[in-house]
């Protein structure tokens, strides 16, 4: 590629972008809402991003709301190399953090090293959950599946042994940033229980 | 939903976020880098946020990136009730814009009158190519299949009829936006025509 484009820094930006495309092969659990299969990483972002920037009047502490946007266009990248860990699976979730560590050093590396650090900033800002930007990307990132699990009749509820205990604790980051999320989405979870979509937890 | 969620303006907002998920369903022409499917709507329009995030200094007016990002979030959602319009197929080029400009006022009219007033100002703004912002959106949006196409071995570069020509004259709003990204596409062509993935103009 090198011939083709000779300008260094751009080359590094086109290989970045040309490798986090294969975020569109990595699947996740959760169904689309027409149930007809499920989604990937790629789409699964987009979806964030534009709930974000609806939903972005609910956080309880103001957001910047670009600083939201580009950390959720981001956040999933280290699953090209780490995988989707799935929320309900205790082994996988014990070494996810050291995979995705690794991954990210890996993929943001391909870009120009200003960029590196900026792009592996806003990660690392994401996983640390201690900004309200990062907090509110996190509800989003909770609340979806949320919506798609109740509005596809269960989905990854009808996993054996999880309850709405587990989905209450799970869920509750969306309450960690934004009072009327949480109360939307207790309400959505109880509502689950009634219609039988999910089991009552003790 | 009325019962579910009693505060009308956020079930507004649920009721958009749920609707425009479609947009995983609308398929393109242009094919993944690895050639396992044609790419979706939901998942290229993720990919162009991140492009335009990591290709904004290209640029040649400086651009306010947030509008950019948000921009390129929603500028293909009409294409939920409309299509995704081919490129290469001037009989559907024709009523695009009246098909498109109806959806818009469905899609957009789902949310709360001041949400659906800004969106739709950003879609406007996106298809009247007047500011740099939206002329810097285009531009990514043309380089995205170019990329695709040419890491491919060809792609749409095969349909029947079209040469260097009719491509280089396609890809032109890249170099409405940004000198480099437009020496690089032509670079991009150029190589194209010489591996045989597109046929030369006259
Ligand atoms: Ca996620």
């Amino acid at each position: 590629m090198a011939n083709l484009l000779p300008d260094e820094r751009l080359r590094s930006q086109f290989l970045f972008i040309l490798e986090v495309e294969a975020l569109k092969q990595v699947l996740r659990r959760t169904p689309l809402l027409d149930g007809s299969r499920r989604e990937n990483d790629a789409e699964h972002s987009w979806q964030l991003a534009l709930m974000a920037m609806v939903l972005a009047e609910h956080a309880d502490e103001a957001v910047d709301l670009p600083r939201v946007l580009k950390m959720l266009l981001i956040h999933d990248i280290v699953e090209i190399d780490a995988g989707d860990t799935f929320i309900y699976d205790a082994a996988a979730l014990t070494d996810q953090e050291a995979r995705e560590k690794i991954a990210a050093d890996r993929i943001f590396g391909l870009l120009p090293a200003d960029q590196a650090e900026e792009l592996r900033a806003l990660w690392d800002e994401f996983e640390a959950r201690e900004t309200a930007e990062a907090r509110f990307a996190r509800a989003i990132d909770r609340l979806q599946p949320l919506l798609h699990n109740f509005f596809t009749g269960g989905g990854t509820w009808h996993t054996p042994g999880v309850t709405s205990v587990d989905v209450t604790a799970r869920k509750s980051p969306i309450g960690a940033s934004s009072a009327s999320l949480w109360e939307a989405a207790q309400a959505i979870i109880a509502e689950g229980v009634a219609r039988g979509y999910l089991k009552p937890g003790e």
